[in-house]
C-alpha cells in the first residue's frame, strides 16, 4: 500500500490544514479507498465516509447518479465518474467528493476494455475527471486506481 | 488478508449457491469489508455495495440508524451495529447486511476501550450481532474486525 498511502496523506494533510472533509463513491476499487484513508492518522478530522456502488443501480439510489445516464452509457463513462464524485460530496455533507469506476477484468464489462478507469473530484469550484487506461491484473489495477484517484484529490487542493 | 480472504470466500459462495445478495455498512473497518469481499471471484453475482459510515452522522443519514439510539447510545452499541445491518439490507436491495462498528483506537472513544468492536448481520430472519474485544493495533483491530463480520455472514448461511 506504499504508493496509495503516500497520495492518501498528501491529500489528508492538505485537508486538515484547510478544515475541509471528503467524502467518497466507488464503484470498481470496493471499498479500497476508504479503506486506503482510513489508514492515515488524523483522518477521522476530514474524512466522513461514502458509498460502495458495485451494483449500478446503488449509483442511482445511493450515489444519485440519473438513470438515464447510466441507461444510455453505461457505468463505465466520464460523466457517470463525476455524477459519483458530486453525489458523494452533496449526500455526505462534504467538501470534497472523490469517485471511481472503470474495468478491473478479468473480461471486458459492456463493451468497456479491461484497464479502463475514470477517476473523479468534486469541490467547490467544479468538478475533474480523468480517464486512465491500466495494465495489471484486477488487483493492479484496483490499487492503481486508488492512488490516482487520490493523486487527483490532492492535486485539486 | 488471508484469513479475511477465507471467510469471505466462505461468505460468497454460500451465497452465490443461494441465490442471495449481500450489502454493507461500515464504520471502523472504513471499507475493509468491501475491500475484502471484491477481491473474489465471482463477488458480482451476490455483492452490492453499501456505506462506509466513519462519521457517526452518516449513520443516521445514509444507514438510518435512529438520531435517539445515536446520541443516547453513541456510535459503538449492538443496537446500533444490529440497525447499520438492517439499514445497509434495506437500503441496498440485499438479502443480508453485514456491519461494523468499534474503537479501533490509538484512543479510547465515548468512554469505550479501544479493541471494542460489535459486529452484526440482518437477514430474513432477523439480526446477530457479536461483541468482540480485540487487541493489537488500529490495522490489527480493523482486519480481525473484518474476518469476524465475514466468519458471522458465513455462520448465518
Amino acid at each position: 500500500m506504499e504508493n496509495e498511502n503516500l497520495a492518501a496523506a498528501a491529500a489528508v494533510h492538505r485537508l486538515v490544514d484547510r478544515h475541509e472533509t471528503f467524502a467518497t463513491a466507488e464503484s470498481l476499487t470496493g471499498g479500497l479507498v476508504a479503506a486506503t484513508v482510513v489508514e492515515i492518522p488524523g483522518v477521522s478530522a476530514v474524512y466522513r465516509g461514502g458509498f460502495v456502488v458495485y451494483a449500478t443501480d446503488l449509483k442511482h439510489t445511493l450515489a444519485g447518479v440519473r438513470e438515464d445516464l447510466l441507461a444510455e452509457r453505461g457505468p463505465v463513462d466520464p460523466d457517470v465518474a463525476a455524477a459519483l464524485a458530486e453525489g458523494a460530496r452533496a449526500r455526505c455533507g462534504a467538501d470534497w467528493g472523490v469517485a471511481t469506476t472503470g474495468v478491473a477484468g478479468p473480461d471486458p464489462q459492456d463493451g468497456k476494455p479491461v484497464g479502463l478507469v475514470y477517476v473523479a473530484v468534486a469541490g467547490p469550484a467544479g468538478t475533474e475527471v480523468r480517464e486512465l487506461k491500466l495494465e495489471g491484473n484486477r488487483a493492479a489495477i484496483r490499487t492503481e486506481s486508488v492512488t490516482r484517484a487520490l493523486q487527483l484529490l490532492a492535486d485539486c487542493l
